[in-house]
């Protein structure tokens, strides 16, 4: 499937020109050596579909993970399977030194996003990577596999499902420890490697696999592979992720639709109630008016604080990408948003709007809100103040459809519907462990490296917590725009190799 | 189809017990002789389908009128055609007499809504009428169709489309015409009927025969028959009817949906804006905030603020029924709230809610919108003081989606579409001839009349004083909870009874 043949370039070692330790200048030049190689390796790799409903290439994904394992000569290499029959299992290995003090894992998933492939562009398949000279977006075309002696543009793509998202991350950690050994190096460090198989598909089972190993995957740290890096294109390391829950709130108007001349401006309108009542949760700049709503928030430590005002801003280029002008608070970074407990609204419905509309007086209005959550807030107490809120603006509270004796006694009703949800996670930067992870990142380069406290999407990273009592920080490597969970997801090779040399360096710390 | 037989009661003179003048009395002598007649005649017509667009069915209904017009003695019985081809015409009839000084046209329209059969209760049909012995609601039940000896209940119902709106005013303007003529008295005015078969399509072709017909057309005053009575079940005169028109406001956020952890409280949320903007245009009592709102608007008349105090309060009664403690505006009641300009959501959307709901925040954010217009309102100038109020917000304001270079020059942007529409048209009741009607009607019963300056709904009457300069004063017959426009249409007979002696005391009005 794929043509390509081993050549020796050298865009690891002309990427960085900092002052580096002669460890990394070594493991560059291997790295630089290997990439043909690995090119043909990962192309094979992605070549595997991937979903985690299909067993069948799950199995062949779980073989193939276990080979380049052992290829690498890593220990113990096994399946961890889940108490529940037929989900995905993780792929485990580990590297273990009796005079080690510490013990990182490194965790990757291998199964991705589901497909359609007649969403991809003409030519490209999910599992027929392709290769490109630059991204679509950039009018970017497939071009052959380059020739052993053929130079390779660190700018080149390869479009395949979970190019980025994650099996960049298995192939990246892999080949790190590939690089060490081969250089004659030993980490200073236990390492473990824990590869999920279900993360696309909800991760419901990965608490079943850590409580029942969890004395196998006892750490220091987890180090989580998954996700782009800054917009800027730096490196970056995220210490936590928030919470999520999610509420949906109905207003009841009329018990059948009205005609709106004849009983228009007389009957209550539940569109325009609901359209007061989620005016009254927000000020015009975007501050959250329900009582207590930022009030058990974490702060932020001094290092933390001093890593946000570092953080590089993406705003203006965003706003031009995104198509809008104004930021719903202006006196706010996104960097700085993303810090705060959030209310968002999901989505509107009340009767119909457009050709559909009628002449009607509606008789429920419904929002679905998301409340995001970050350390400090518990997502059953954030809900809570919201409910709080809507029965200070006079409403009565219930979680089903009025019965026809509450629509008797209360002049407000709101149904609201709590889901289930889950509570940010955050490790401090001021660790030790922490403190060396940053250090070994900026080992790797000159340029800036983008310490967020917490990214603003939520992962359940809660469970290493609860089951293993386990601290995690997340260091991504796909670019930016790779379309994630889209069609025509992608890979920059540049940030495949910036990948190995990062957890190389993680590999290596002290 | 039906068993009638003959039979003679006296359920009209049962009926009213006030004192009546001497025709009246012999006037409803022949009511109740004619009435098995009646119910005969009525269900032949009521078995002929009537859907607007069904041709060779409303030919047969046009036939049949003017069947009954010819039985009943009436002149110049003729098919007005519109210009345009293939529409239903008007059956068009005529009394005149040489010495009369005033000529009254008498309107009702013959075809009726669309039917979904499949959604008529068990055992009824949209055009094979059947007779209850009460409402469905009240659980009544089929019934056989009465011998010309049994008594008939003027309880009893007729279910079937167009019972009540509005071949019952075909039905009861002839029926009025047949019983003066058979009591051997003379209309003191000149009479005109005038049966459209288009009003449930829209009306759309009216004027063309109005134009085309306008030296024929002459009166002093058109009398509606259509819509029902007060929901309290009294008599009801109404003097007019509400304009109406449509805005339709979407405003935007990202050019592509975000998701919500990521960008949430960052980037605009459209969802957010539109509640913004609908609270903004009305107080929590439901009194509009847009500026000059209410400013055009023609004050009452004492007579018309006299009626309008008389008018029985049903306000209770209905929101029981519907099923709601807290009307929109609590200092006014339905009938006041009719008579001022409104502005009701007619729908909400954004995204999705629900099971369909996701992380997003939405790209966009629409409401309908409908405006009821009263006597000084202009529909064009209420749209614009609307499209103000949404630019004094802060608003840009354009009629398509924004361009890439609208959307990097404006904070705000929605798109507002405004529809057609069209004015309120009022008839004064100080008049002379309202006078008259007023009179005639209380005569035939010691009961209040209630007399509606106005009612909520919106009929484009506008169009005989456009064509015609001619004055319009509806006076429905049919039962409040008739089921107009939707499945089991029905007809109370004594609704019918009473519409066939009031129009009998119009056409002997002085």
């Amino acid at each position: 499937m794929q043509k390509i043949i081993f050549g020796f370039l050298l865009f690891f070692s002309a990427y960085s020109a900092s002052a580096q330790s002669k460890e990394l200048i070594n493991i560059r030049a291997y790295c630089d050596k290997q990439m043909h190689q690995w090119l043909a390796e990962y192309t094979s790799f992605l070549g595997i579909p991937n979903i985690a409903s299909d067993t069948i290439h799950i199995q062949k994904n779980a073989a193939f993970i276990q080979q380049m394992m052992k290829n690498r000569g890593i220990s113990n290499v096994q399946l961890l399977a889940p108490k529940t029959i037929g989900i995905p299992p993780v792929i485990y290995g580990e590297v273990i030194h009796p005079g080690a003090t510490k013990t990182i894992i490194f965790y990757a998933h291998y199964d991705g996003q589901p497909v359609d492939s007649t969403k991809w562009a003409k030519g490209l398949h999910p599992f027929k990577p392709s290769l490109l000279n630059s991204s679509l977006e950039n009018q970017g075309t497939i071009i052959s596999w380059p020739d052993q002696t053929a130079e390779i543009n660190p700018e080149w793509r390869i479009y395949a499902r979970s190019a980025s998202d994650d099996k960049a991350g298995v192939m990246s950690i892999l080949s790190a420890y590939e690089s060490i050994t081969k250089c004659g190096y030993q980490p200073s460090i236990n390492l473990k490697f824990f590869f999920e198989g279900e993360e696309e598909a909800g991760s419901d089972h990965l608490y079943e696999v850590l409580e029942k190993y969890a004395p196998q995957l006892q750490s220091d740290l987890w180090i989580i592979c998954d996700g782009p890096v800054h917009q800027s294109g730096k490196k970056m390391v995220s210490f936590g992720v928030r919470g999520d829950t999610h509420m949906e709130l109905t207003v009841y108007g009329s018990k059948r639709p009205l005609h709106s001349g004849h009983y228009g401006n007389w009957a209550p309108n539940p569109a325009m109630l609901l359209s007061k009542l989620l005016s009254s949760m927000k000020d015009d700049n975007g501050n959250v008016l329900v009582k207590g709503f930022y009030d058990d928030v974490t702060p932020l430590s001094e290092n933390e604080k001093k890593a946000l005002k570092e953080i590089p801003s993406p705003d203006n280029q965003m706003k031009k990408e995104l198509g809008f002008l104004a930021q719903e608070n202006d006196q706010l970074t996104l960097a700085e948003s993303i810090l705060n407990p959030s209310l968002n609204i999901n989505g509107l419905q009340s009767a119909n709007v457009g050709k559909l509309s009628s002449n009607v007086i509606p008789t429920t209005a419904t929002a679905s809100l998301d409340l995001r959550l970050v350390l400090g807030n518990d997502f059953r107490r954030q809900q809570n103040k919201v409910v709080a809120h809507i029965k200070k603006q006079g409403y009565y509270v219930t979680d089903q459809d009025p019965t026809e004796a509450e629509r008797k006694l209360y002049p407000k009703i709101a149904k609201v519907i709590l889901s289930d949800g889950y509570n940010a996670q955050r490790t401090s930067m001021d660790l030790p462990i922490a403190q060396n992870v940053i250090a070994a990142v900026k080992s790797t380069t000159s340029d800036q490296i983008v310490l967020m406290p917490s990214v603003g999407g939520s992962l359940p990273l809660f469970v290493f917590e609860k089951y293993l009592h386990a601290k995690t920080i997340t260091v991504p490597i796909a670019n930016h725009d790779n379309n994630q969970h889209a069609e025509n997801e992608n890979i920059r090779l540049q940030n495949l190799w910036n990948g190995i040399e990062t957890f190389a360096a993680i590999m290596m710390m002290k």
